[in-house]
């Protein structure tokens, strides 16, 4: 599946692995309800809308997605909440980490108080960029050190910066995929992880697309109470 | 996937409609530990062996399977207390039941005290059937007079027995239906939905075959002390 | 605490048990994010809402309660389909069933085309209730009979309606709670169950009430769309 | 409930904060299948026994602990990976992280290639102590300078290491705490996470004395095969 494979932030990436059903397979576990299977056709689209409108949520489980995720460590803690959901990833205890680290494009400050930023933009961002990645390239030689001393992988990894690139597997279903989007594909999110969300909504798009479509409607609307 | 539909008690069956992964989608995730991809080889297979033996359970979770069922109510009830799945069952509330009721081939007796069944046979065991028959039969009739005079499906419904045949989609990772095997594949697991967690087992042993062996290996020896 | 203890339907109750946590415990996990604990005052209060009305459902896993639950087979079906919680129950394997079995105090007929009902009454109302009656007198006399020619539990109670009562223990986090309100305490679920609904919801009304009144507020509004 | 709240590593701590049921609380949850309660005497203690060894699992969930836990992330993170528990944890996008790393009384090598390890000691100790306490200095001082500098939290947080202290509630029921310590209050798990999952251990073994001992009896045996 590789038409689904969006390199994100400097050095992340996601890419669909492989998944399970489709829109056609939400229709038919809610049409089960009625002893019937859908036809592909506008009632089935409705179906669709109706489930999604009302919180009729588990139809939306029959559908399934695995992707392999590359991101820095901060992002990956804020992804590992979702708990209906599975996960393996890159373990610091068993592998040497590689040297990258996330060095945002543009450093943000805070303006007001509602979490609201502002890019930082020329000399003062360059400037910010470089001690970034003095930092992190002091901080590698460090941990190279430590191997070098014998130090065990578990322990040498300490001091890496939770903006350590990790990888792993994530195999959800389409209605853990919608519950992410609707707190992760948001304004109050934090912008490295919406990043990842808004390529996972492509696919969505793309591989569901009368529930995106439904989800958009009833979900991403602007007068929908911002959450935090 | 035509290949797997198997016809279950008197009338009842599962069918394997679509799956994710396989035993290297296992492998890949456990690797992805160590940054490594499976290569399909004995290591892999020996991976898969210590992966299961020690209950590192995670991997498993990355092998899908949907499957469509229809068995008995008072299978299903037992089937739906295995929470790690989704469901999506026909609505006595919103369809018509059909005159579908399980009738067993053998009554049982018990002998003992821990749960042992002997089989009635000749005689006494068409007696019980013809008994049971004419109940349905009785049971059905009253039904369908409830309905005709105009009482609510979600009502009538209430006299049917937990005998009556009922349909359900249910899409789990291979982790779950391992419990499943486990718990309900079991000498003291009720007869009746032995004869599903059979029929799943043979999906397993074909759709991912070491997982299945190594599974048969360390959970299906006999010193295992039994369950309920 | 005896003091919610609620005799429902005409032979089912619902009881509760124990509880962990309360307003402030959702206070304070929230707070948590924070680096500080709740006050118990308005502020307190204001959060709780905030939360509420935003979907942060996450600090509302940190109170939680224990029922015991006595309510028709059919009731306890819809029940178990809520997965985030614990459930134990009585088994009809190695239980016999005590002669219980609901007898709704009105049928109800279907008006109209969305599952709007209307109440039997007079002489038509108590002739079911009496037909009712008699089956289910002859089918516990049958079930009597089979256990008595030694038929196994678990195949004599096979004739048993979806009517007969049972019980379990019901362990649940408020969000949990809330959910099965959300969904169960509603205008287009079945009456049987929306009895055991409403008592739920007087307990969270007592026992976390800041929580209860933005829960009422925010999503039993008339004006948010109904569901199935 | 001060009598469990144990200093742990060099800054972190366990604390009970509440908890739901005991001993007896399985016990009537496993009786319920009988229509049964229990009486607090032996046969409760044997059941017990028959529930922990065969697997038996769900009369565990309905005892249940709410701890507050101050450790590491890279001990969070491997916490975290338990699904079935809450989660509330101190936020670093709208907190300031305080100035507190992990620094281990003795770093480790690796000896042999089962990641066994042996303590590193004397002065090369003293000199790994020094030079990370070095690295947290000026670690902490930049992000001072950056939060100082008006970089958003979200992003300032970025260069802290993985040895930050972090804090969380965790609500969680006795099946999963049980779970928790088959995977973690064992010889292959990371020294780090076995120090909180032993002090987990006093506290089951003072909150839950029967459940404990039957834990302790069949999982925590010599010739249980060691995992990952």
């Amino acid at each position: 599946m590789t038409e689904h494979n969006y390199p994100l932030l400097d050095k992340g990436f996601i890419r669909l692995v492989e998944m399970l059903g489709d829109d056609m397979g939400v229709v038919n576990a809610a049409r089960v309800s009625f002893g019937q299977e859908g036809k592909g056709d506008d009632r089935d689209k409705k179906l669709i809308d109706y489930l999604m409108r009302n919180g009729h949520e588990t139809p939306f489980e029959h559908a399934l997605f695995k992707f392999h995720v590359k991101c820095p460590i901060f992002v990956a803690r804020q992804w590992f909440r979702h708990r209906w959901a599975s996960y393996n990833e890159i373990s610091g205890r068993y592998t040497t980490f590689q040297e990258e680290f996330y060095v945002p494009e543009h450093f943000r400050v805070q303006v007001g108080k509602n979490y609201q930023f502002e890019d930082v933009t020329g000399e003062k961002n360059d400037q910010l960029r470089q001690l970034l990645q003095k930092t992190y390239d002091d901080l590698f030689a460090l941990y190279q050190k430590l191997l070098a001393e014998g130090v065990a992988k578990e322990l040498a990894r300490m001091i890496l910066p939770v903006a350590t690139y990790t990888q792993f597997y994530w195999t959800v279903n389409a209605r853990s995929v919608f519950n992410f989007l609707k707190l992760r594909n948001e304004e109050h999110a934090q912008y490295e992880i919406r990043v990842y969300a808004d390529a996972i909504a492509k696919v969505m798009k793309d591989k569901m697309p009368w529930c995106y479509e439904s989800f958009e409607r009833h979900y991403l609307r602007p007068d929908v109470p911002p959450s935090l």
